[in-house]
């Protein structure tokens, strides 16, 4: 997972990038990075760290201009290299591109492979460089960024949400399935493009709408205008974005996620109404899900659990037999509110089930009677290839089990997942527009080896003027 | 404030401290600093910043030996300096004593003034540094450390949590009134007391109780003792720690902070039971009031507000434009769950009333119809001279000023605070022993100018050995 | 300029490579970076910063495996950009390629366009991604490292030291002119190769000797061949290495720079045998100049100023009226050692005399009462296209003035240069066979709008099995 | 041994200091602290490192006023913790005093004892705290400064430079004996006492003269004044300063150290005139010695020793067998200029002996046909208890070894010391005015179980009138 932005505002663009990347800062700690445009000069200031680490008021007053756009990185396993830090830039012919890419495509290989064919040399193994290969080099040919996304969208696939910056330009564009999140906002004197509202919010900016799967927005001095590059028959969102992903105060598609959490929460309840005393989150993701169990059962919203805000990369981690000691420093049980008491548990999903194991053992080290654990997604039984880093198979504790071996394996007393159907509900745009890869091993883009729910894309040609809409922030408003 | 630790332990110091540390690292992010002994020699490393900035591997490891005592600093105004930090040290005639307190004293003037007439030069302008030359002084002459506690809380007026490391023994006391908190945990291979029974947990110890009020704790690798050194016919417990400053998975003098706080929030219902949408904390504190709420009331519990979890020291503060635009960075409103909504918003405490009318406006902002702002605890109308960095009368909202008016002066639709009494049968140890010099404008000690609750103390002699119990963590637990 | 270095060692590479970059970052102080291979990985680690402050005991553990590449960067102007820190990496068709660079080319514009036009989109605008590239297109074809830089040779005009990590195997090769410097040593398990020998005495290996221009060396785990690649009709060595940038205790293609500039110091008095008290050199860089100085003339060598150690990046710069106070901070005099002396002042050169005015200012402010100023190189007429940062010929203060002028301007009571028939019988190997192109404004390239003096390389074909030649560390040495 | 300054100064004193605290960096690099006095409030910040590691633009900021004193701090054995950082502070009856101390008391035990008794506690095991109480204490009945010092002078025994603040005044004083150097220099508005004078230098001062020993010298924005507290029959300046601990652009007491160290490199020759073909200096603190030997010889200096300037903390110490490889990155050989060479090897002093058998191997590696090793200080034959970190005698290798058994522990072809007289000749001011112990184990205080050559010091009273002279910098000049 990744986190973008684009911003183009008059006033100068490093400052605000800096604090949207800090909204966007959950999307990935491992590297950051801003490309900024002034003259007929790239600016680029990128390294490993967090958005806290890799800048300072210095390197922000170095980023000119008043066009730009950032990147924050998670890593994929064994990808923590200087060198896949975020831009990308691209200098041939006069042009300056910079690209930031949050998503994955599946056909990687397929493109190299072709492209070096033709002998274009790569410098690293990411997708994001293909990404910026294919628009470059289709540039060449056209000179229309309109004319490279349109080759691009059909040479892709998978998933992508990508900002760009051409020379004093910013251009956004999402996949045809609008696999992951990506929208626009108003500011002060300008427009922001990000992954998540919530960096519209730092800004205190005006959210405008979501960038609408298969379009093409540019932004630059003059305003914003987009384009309609590929139509789908169906959408693809990304299901995890909800589930955990996303801040809760993130609005995604039109749908506030701290309301399909809370919803998820009502459904959990109602999908099986035991009595107990405390409806108890694991923190910080579970506590949208608890406060919705708690809001339908009348179970009271009590945490159990409490985290330490101070933890940061610099914790020295002790010895094996310190460790044991001090594995309560992160997350430490509320003794009082859970002894003697029927805890029902609730999290946001189960992965490898270690952490869940682990929570459970100390919540019954602190006396709980009972402990009912309440899962806000379905079991997850299948990897993800579209951008959200899962284990395989072998890893994920649900796959090849069923709920009773993964509760006996968990320890709880009870464990209930949601079922995927009152999980689509909670989102609301119906499962044919989700991808459910994760939940159901069905995906909606052709992966060799999967089951494939096929979506049909359609290239639009020919509308450009027709489709093209210019507005200015505050006129258009949510 | 502060945090206060210290631990004996066979398997060696540097690291449980250093944990313990970190678990009150909420009492005190302006410095840090620890102190051991082995052999002959006394070791201190201690420095401004966080517990993370200031210890690495290497300086932990050179903090060598099986007893120790930590200490973290919350600045009071004006103080910043790197020569307050403690622990402070002791050498002297073959003895090193290492110091390090919690709390403030009312007489510090009257103290310096007597002793440097005597002859004692300070370094500091701190109460630490009176405390441990009192300490030192006394030791002098009788070799006691029995003696030179009592003899020191004689001359001591205010509140004082102390720990202190006389070569290779830890010894603990508490003020006769047990205004800071101060507990006993035991862990692995030794005992540990510290200000917070987190730090017990964060060890993965056993709580075993409280530091009575009047009481001297001893450690050494032989165990634990005590002896009473002082009663008195009233305890005075900060109020402000159950209300604020305590985390909330903290137990004190019995007590469960979380608990407090939620049937404050129960009570605030039933104290004025209107209806409305959602019950919506101030993050973090406000929580567990909000939860008490929404249980009792049935107005369901749901955030409005979301904090970043990613702010540190290091952000960088925009130009004044950029300030106002960025106001949002650390903290966000999910509009989604205020936008039309009747909003209780439920909070600790009001003290300046900046906050909590920059909140308000931001909730107003995202649409809320009504914001009914409830109080955790009764209106803060006096100075803390026991060591809560409180502002003075003309700073604080409520001082001089009725409800209404701190109402309209923050904007919120309606305003009520919890009474005194019901805020005090919410903590349940009666008013007689809590201290609510803030709420009320009366003292358990003598301040010039100010109205005194008078406490009466009696200093216990000759009970030395009838009163001397030891034990072995494991053998004695709550 | 930059400082480069491949090394191949069964016992680990990447401390190694850690310590020859300490060794050259007199060369670049802009950045640093490494590459290793093991397995099928390309391991990099490269920031901005000093070889001190870009690795830790950390990185260098990750960088695995027992062939790999450094590089430390100088800045050459507006450039300071973290994309263009060295090594860059290549990754396609299975191949992995990460090469570094020390030099200039003057055709890079013309070969960027050319393979612009064939579709390779460039990340950066440094020339080294244009030899990557070239070298990468050129293995696609016919996989022999020996073809692609034989082509490569062919298509690049300008200064070229490369060192080149292709999977397991290091090639180190230098321009058929031999511009740059590059040479090669024997350490306990392997070999190294590297811009001067200074980074060979740093591991205590063995100088074997140097690369000879136009020469590929190929090392990897069973030893060291070599192939000439292209043969010319000269040589053209920067003349600028032996006069300034080299380390003094360096053996450039067989010559000691400490020894040209030792005798370089005894020329200058012969040309100009004057009587004084002192021979006073500029520090760190004019002491060997006036030891030979000294040696010559029997005018006692004795230090009239004194350079701070402790200097560093972190100094804080005051502001400009305490920076007038300041500025014998960096760099004091020797009162005592000036006073009423007649001075000879020895320098390396003169670039565009501010810094020797100041100096001169000092040294009369000090008491001199003559300063006889003495320079290492003759007057520096025109710009260097070959990778040494000079300024334009404006900025020149010999560019257009003559030796009357400059000594006017600088202040002194005599200006003498060192003549170019002396520096090139300091070197020893004839002005033929070294580039003087800041000195006379002829460079041995073509370069639009300036004189050439024309070299003429020819590429060997079909000699690659005689001119072979395997060795080990400890059979050949000098 | 350490470093102090103390500076009034109407422009302000942070930023002096600091620049001054750069120029005496050489004298301690373990810790670095200021103290500046404005308004009522005493500000300090000292931390352990480097000055450019403890100061930033944000603490200089904070340390405000227009008077204040700093310290640059070498550890001795076992002495590295953070409570011994200097200035140590003192505050009491209003009083601000801040106290930097250079040098070492002798009867610090005793002094301990006798205060402790009379009821002094003490915070560290440091002289400078000593010191300071023993004033502190003294101003508490007199409230003069004057007498404070004559009182604290009758006491202290040992080499102590001090300079103080008492509050919006700066005082200097130095032993009667006056070990350890003191200077005093005329700054743009104001005036400087420093311990050498290139940190007058630094701020482009004027030096005016040295502190007399017994002396004390007041400075306030008044201007400067002084008295004279103690005479003494004779000085002890401490030899070593001029071997090797000052820096060479310092005058001490009116001796230009460089010149010093010119003329014993003349005298060595002098003292064995034989033929050699290079006079080489072992980096840095050789190279006065080497360059006077040169001229006195004829044999050319030339430098067979490179120093790498990028060494600083942060290098990673590799392991063992690396450490072997990589000992030349430090200190590098100029082969051409030591093989097959008559080298005579020039060094300041041998202490343990461990770094010149070292040197000598590696000259020897190098192919040095002789190594005529010449020593600038006498045998070191007895250890310094007056600020000087030596060694034990049983450390020391001359310490019981006759040279020719020293010669053959090196390694040397030969081996020769400056005699004691040629070395008080080169001083010039008389042996009876130096401090001889490391080199004759006979010191100028009496030290249990150690030779006294008796001083006599008198105290004067009663002069302060007549012997107070005011002046301002510029009036009066050396």
């Amino acid at each position: 997972m990744c986190g973008i932005v684009g911003i183009v505002d008059a006033g100068g663009v490093s400052f605000p990038l800096y604090y949207a990347l800090y909204a966007l800062q959950h999307r990935g700690q491992e590297s950051a990075g801003i490309s900024t445009f002034e003259g007929a000069t790239l600016y680029t200031h990128k390294a490993q760290g967090l958005v806290a680490e890799v800048f300072n008021s210095h390197t922000l007053q170095e980023l000119r201009g008043t066009v730009g756009i950032g990147h924050v990185r998670y890593p994929t396993t064994g990808s923590k290299v200087p060198e896949n830090v975020q831009p990308f830039n691209f200098r041939y012919q006069g042009l300056n591109l910079s690209i930031a890419h949050n998503g994955n495509l599946v056909n990687t290989a397929e493109l190299r492979e072709e492209y070096e064919r033709r002998g274009q040399i790569f410098c690293t193994t990411t997708d994001t460089e293909i990404i910026g290969n294919i628009i470059a080099d289709a540039l060449r040919t056209s000179k229309s960024m309109e004319d490279a996304v349109r080759f691009c969208m059909r040479r892709l696939r998978g998933s992508y949400s990508v900002v760009a910056l051409l020379n004093d330009t910013v251009y956004a564009f999402r996949d045809p399935l609008g696999i992951k999140p990506l929208c626009i906002g108003g500011i002060d004197q300008g427009y922001i493009v990000a992954s998540e509202s919530v960096a519209v919010d730092a800004l205190d900016g005006t959210f405008i709408r979501d960038v609408r799967p298969g379009e093409l927005v540019r932004i630059d001095e003059s305003g914003l205008s987009s384009i309609q590059i590929a139509t789908a028959n169906r959408t693809a969102r990304c299901i995890f974005e909800y589930i955990y992903f996303a801040r809760a105060d993130s609005v995604i598609d039109g749908t506030l996620v701290y309301d399909v959490r809370r919803r998820i929460g009502q459904k959990l309840y109602d999908a099986n109404p035991i009595e107990a005393d405390t409806a108890c989150p694991v923190p910080d993701s579970g506590i949208a899900y608890a406060a919705g169990y708690a809001e339908r059962s009348g179970v009271p919203f009590v945490e159990g659990l409490m985290k330490n805000r101070y933890m940061g990369r610099t914790f020295i981690m002790p010895t094996q037999q310190q460790r044991e000691r001090a594995v309560r420093i992160k997350l430490n049980t509320v003794r009082g509110n859970l002894k003697d008491k029927r805890v029902v548990l609730v999290d946001d999903s189960i992965v490898r089930g270690t952490t869940s194991r682990r929570i459970v053992t100390m919540i019954r080290d602190a006396g709980a009677a009972e402990i009912h654990l309440r899962v806000g997604s379905p079991p997850i039984v299948a990897p993800c290839y579209l951008g959200v880093d899962m284990p395989t198979r072998a890893e994920l504790v649900a796959s090849g089990r069923d709920t009773e071996a993964v509760r006996e394996s968990i320890g709880a007393t009870s464990l209930t997942y949601i079922p995927l159907e009152d999980l689509v509900e909670a989102i609301g745009c119906g499962e044919q527009n989700l991808c459910t890869g994760c939940l159901t091993g069905c995906y909606p883009v052709d992966i060799p080896g999967e089951k494939s729910c096929h979506c049909v894309v359609d290239y639009v040609a020919g509308t450009r003027q027709s489709d093209l809409s210019t507005f200015r922030a505050g006129k258009e408003q949510s």
